[in-house]
């Protein structure tokens, strides 16, 4: 008999078939009895009439408990009563492959006033709720089309190592390991690998991995670790190259988002999946200062000067909106102090951007410095030194211009299904205090 | 004018067109001067005559440093004295983009009698051989396919935790990193998630991301932190449906990588990529303790009763090859001492298994234990109590049947282009003194 899954019942009316799935409601009336039967794929009634042909499994369904998981063994058949798709199932034999062995902390249907702390605690319960388990048919739906885009565009994937001998990049906010007698650290991005594969001639590579950092702090946006979708490209002009490929990367991975999941996301998200148009609006920071201050009466503090700060973040996206009637915009020309060493500067000014969404910065893209020699000093005006050193032997052989930029596959997750917090878009969060499961 | 690889040069000849790529060669004549221009995609021949009109290029070109970066402009023309492909292209303009700014430690176009340890320490340069390119282009094109096959088959990508709360699987050779005034791990494996992802109901997961192993050895076929490919699939009838999988699986990344780069393969590695027949051989341990005494006089050493060391590996391949013509053996009927305590058992024999290619094993998969009341039964036998406590818990509210296995990307790699290390395959290798680059 074939295993199928309960999406394809329609294709094997009146056939023999085998189905495995959990409970998910049971009645016991008094001359029949159903199962609602459910995987993945859908649900199904399987129907038992009480009657001495069937006594082996009027005792089984008698006994079943909610979400346990069986193997039925039955007739598809068409009956127009039936509620579910007006098919049901007859079966000749169930086996109950396992069986709660607990009552339930809450249930995973009805998630109303249950903390969410206590759901991510059973996060395996959680997860079985329609639509926390969408989420990450969605994420992955996402990710996909954004790697099928890459790849058909030349991009190979590598993977670097996530553990370092050096503190790198900032120095702060980076784990220590022991290693042996040693101490390693872990990569709070793979931004000097990627452009150690631009130095050694790959041109054009993307790595979708684990990244780490070391933040005591509990918002709804931070993790301390989460999952970087980055890549980095050779011989560009600009880092308007960089921004180009970007749009085209979202709207390929949206379009197919769209395609898929447009009507779920609305039904069970409330929220519409909007593809973005080309270009996507892009202003200098000092414009957008400008414009906030004359808009919405908004000052920059004057420790965010050069800089974004959550509140210019929010109110950039309402003036994207207003003005362009976007959900996405570049902001260009940050200061140099609030910048990395390896961003190239022209005329002092980095040349990169962030990119926003929705209210949010979702990425930092630039064009790297690929020169030896200017790439030393910057970092020497940053205090870098010994923890560099490594990095900046990749740059002493030529080096192509090239760069680059990472999205937080978790964070377009939570903005793009309009969820509250980062804890719902990852698998399992991790924060200062939450290691389990 | 438009920027193009140099793949692309045919299909604009005559046309003005702009170049990007590393000098491979300068030749500085009486009459003429030429350039080789290398790109990811190919290389080219840049052709400047000696006179008054190229004057300045002239000078740029008598100066020229090899793996200097350029941008060249110019015109692309059919000239059947060109060795290269009977294309040269006539520069109006060459901008260098970058230039090395000290002696290369070695040539990388020759790297015979360098040593294997400075060829990692200059990673970077070592990766620009065209070989050792390669390997990653490979590498990116196997996984490539085997996820394709995956999504192809509505399987799910989902990331989880590399930081986790307690020693978990084995306790020993786990990294330990100091996560604020707490502990945390690195993750051995996803092992427990993928199966956490089970118990909610996914269904089929994948997974590509690093994994760390603190086994303190220098051997040719470990790594402290190497990429897993790892799957789960719920609904199985036995350990079957797992091996039946890994079969498709592999024929599908083989296949691939022998459409793609089948020749190229044989001519800079000298290895046949063999796509294997379904089904591979499969022998229980017994038996085949059995067939390697009879036929190689093999006796296992009394430690290794139950399993199979790097000797009997080697052997079960050459017998899987004089045998059944395969390069691929399953292995079956292990010890249960000697298999994880989540692997389900039936007569008290794991069910499970694993997978030899090419002398090594690449895989170990099995069916899990899904039911609570055996799987702590096992895990209290193996004496294992608090660390896996929250592991126990996702089987606590039913669950599916499952198995899974992983295979190790860089170990394939290195079996599918017959490398003597996985210091090759890996695009940065990490040992117990290996950190930097």
């Amino acid at each position: 008999m074939k295993k199928i899954n309960l999406s394809e019942l329609n294709n094997h009316i009146n056939e023999e078939i085998v189905l495995f799935g959990f409970v998910d409601k049971v009645r016991d009336l008094q001359y029949v009895q159903f199962i609602i039967l459910r995987d993945r794929t859908g649900i199904v009634q399987i129907t038992v009439e009480k009657n001495n042909d069937f006594s082996k499994l009027n005792e089984i369904v008698k006994k079943l408990k909610i979400d346990s998981v069986l193997k039925v063994y039955g007739k598809v058949l068409v009956n127009e009563k039936v509620k579910l798709g007006g098919i049901e199932v007859i079966p000749s034999n169930i086996e109950i492959l396992s069986e709660p062995v607990s009552e339930m902390p809450f249930y995973y249907k009805d998630l109303n006033g249950v903390n969410l702390d206590t759901r991510l605690d059973y996060r395996y319960l959680d997860l079985r709720n329609e639509r926390n388990n969408l989420i990450f048919q969605i994420q992955s739906c996402f990710v996909k089309a954004m790697r099928n885009y890459l790849e058909n565009n030349d991009f190979i994937e590598i993977h670097t190592p996530r553990l370092i001998g050096s503190a790198s990049e900032s120095g702060s906010e980076v784990f220590e390991v022991k290693y042996f007698d040693d101490k390693a650290y872990l990569a709070q991005s793979p931004q000097f690998y990627k452009q150690m594969a631009m130095a050694a001639g790959f041109e054009k590579i993307y790595e979708i991995g684990p990244v780490f950092r070391a933040e005591n702090s509990n918002t709804n946006r931070h993790a301390t670790e989460y999952t970087s979708f980055d890549l980095e490209l050779s011989y560009i002009d600009s880092y308007l190259d960089v921004m180009d490929l970007e749009e085209d990367l979202l709207i390929a991975g949206l379009q197919e988002v769209k395609n898929r999941y447009g009507e779920v996301i609305k039904s069970k998200f409330g929220v519409e999946v909007i593809v973005p148009k080309k270009p996507f609006p892009r202003i200098k920071l000092q414009d957008l200062y400008q414009e906030l201050e004359k808009r919405y009466g908004y000052h920059i503090p004057e420790e965010d000067i050069g800089d974004m700060n959550s509140e210019t973040e929010k109110l950039t996206s309402r003036y994207a909106m207003e003005e362009y009637g976007h959900e996405f915009i570049f902001v260009t020309d940050f200061a140099k102090t609030k910048r990395a060493f390896y961003h190239m500067r022209k005329n002092d000014i980095p040349q990169g951007y962030d990119l926003l969404w929705r209210g949010m910065e979702i990425t930092t893209g630039a064009q790297r410095e690929h020169r030896y020699d200017i790439l030393v000093e910057q970092a020497r005006e940053k205090g870098l030194g010994k923890d560099v050193q490594y990095y900046l032997e990749f740059f002493k052989y030529g080096c192509p211009p090239h760069g680059g930029f990472a999205i937080g596959i978790d964070r377009i997750t939570m903005l793009l299904l309009g969820l509250s917090t980062l804890k719902e878009s990852m698998l399992l969060f991790r924060g200062p205090s939450s290691l389990i499961p």
